[in-house]
């Protein structure tokens, strides 16, 4: 990053944030303690009704597995995100949802408990937005092995503490972080423990 | 399929088709050609804001790929269709795209071309129905094998004249179908000549 880059940002544990990038701008993304999973969306900037899509993703790349140099395109095939560098073993997800409310029933919560759907939303409504559906999300940091027997495991992070990702927006977008909740499975570690998570983004383009 | 059931009814060619189910109704997919992708959705039919998700059925079954006796669950975690029979050698997808106008004009199309999220759209009109957004679809008969180094391929349906995957729905749902208009790319066979497809359902349970 360059030494115009801003002070370190905080997505704190178990919430949302959404952060605006403009285009050409960088974002380095930081599994700060290592074993932290990122829900990530993309909305574009000038129109909510267009965001960063897996299954367009996957087409156009022909890939389900993320690579640097990989570009996360929008409903409308446009691009938004390009992984420019990742420090971490490469484990990342496209292919499961964003924990909601009905996941925590399933684990047998039974009152409230934070999520990454809620989170979402919560965040978007802070910068003014909303979307009518929960987009499939991009699981930063999140290692779903995948098996040529059609099953899909769920292991911990392979990321070790300040391992990162940085994109580079290829438009004016908007980018929403939730710092997974989940503290019943082992997808944010063994440990359980949700922590916060950074990112730090380069001055914007002149 | 009981002696009740309903006379084959016609998916047209690169067209779209709305169908009414009741729970505990099955429905018979037919590949009637044998090389046709069915782009397929369910939609509650007391709420269309709970519709049918890949990402959810991919994380509730820990499984990518279809087999019998998966389920399809909702935005809201609910079953809504379970495989009750599947007479291809099992190649469906899971994780690419409806095709779109984009698509065409990537293919190199300049005019209009019939496509798969259009045909969405105009068939949930048809019945009186609307989508904000096009969820992502389950594409039956499509056959995308996927590989161990992150990327997936493209190959012609695996299925054979007259193969069928027969549904069960677990709710009052929607069924919208649309015979893929791809013919320039082998997706539905090698031929490119996109055909018609038929269902047929069970009678509606007392």
């Amino acid at each position: 990053m360059s030494l115009q880059s801003e002070a370190l940002q905080t997505i704190p544990a178990r919430q949302g944030k959404a952060v605006r990038i403009a285009k050409d701008q960088q974002i380095r993304v930081i599994n700060t303690h290592g074993a932290q999973v990122l829900d990530t969306w993309a909305v574009s900037a000038a129109d909510t009704r267009e965001y960063m899509s897996m299954e367009h993703t996957r087409s156009i790349n022909s890939r389900w597995a993320i690579q640097t140099g990989l570009v996360f395109v929008s409903t409308r095939r446009r691009p938004m995100l390009t992984v420019i560098a990742d420090t971490t073993p490469g484990a990342h997800d496209t292919l499961l949802c964003a924990c909601s409310i009905e996941i925590y029933r399933e684990l047998g919560v039974t009152g409230y408990h934070d999520n990454c759907e809620d989170n979402l939303h919560a965040a978007l409504r802070d910068a003014g937005l909303t979307l009518p559906v929960t987009p499939a999300p991009l699981n930063l940091f999140m290692n779903i092995p995948i098996d040529a027997d059609g099953s899909i495991r769920r292991e911990p992070p392979s990321s070790r503490p300040g391992d990162a990702i940085t994109f580079r927006a290829e438009m004016d977008l908007w980018m929403i972080f939730s710092a997974c909740p989940q503290d019943i499975t082992i997808i944010n570690g063994a440990e359980r423990k949700p922590t916060d998570a950074h990112f730090s983004r380069s001055a914007i383009p002149a």
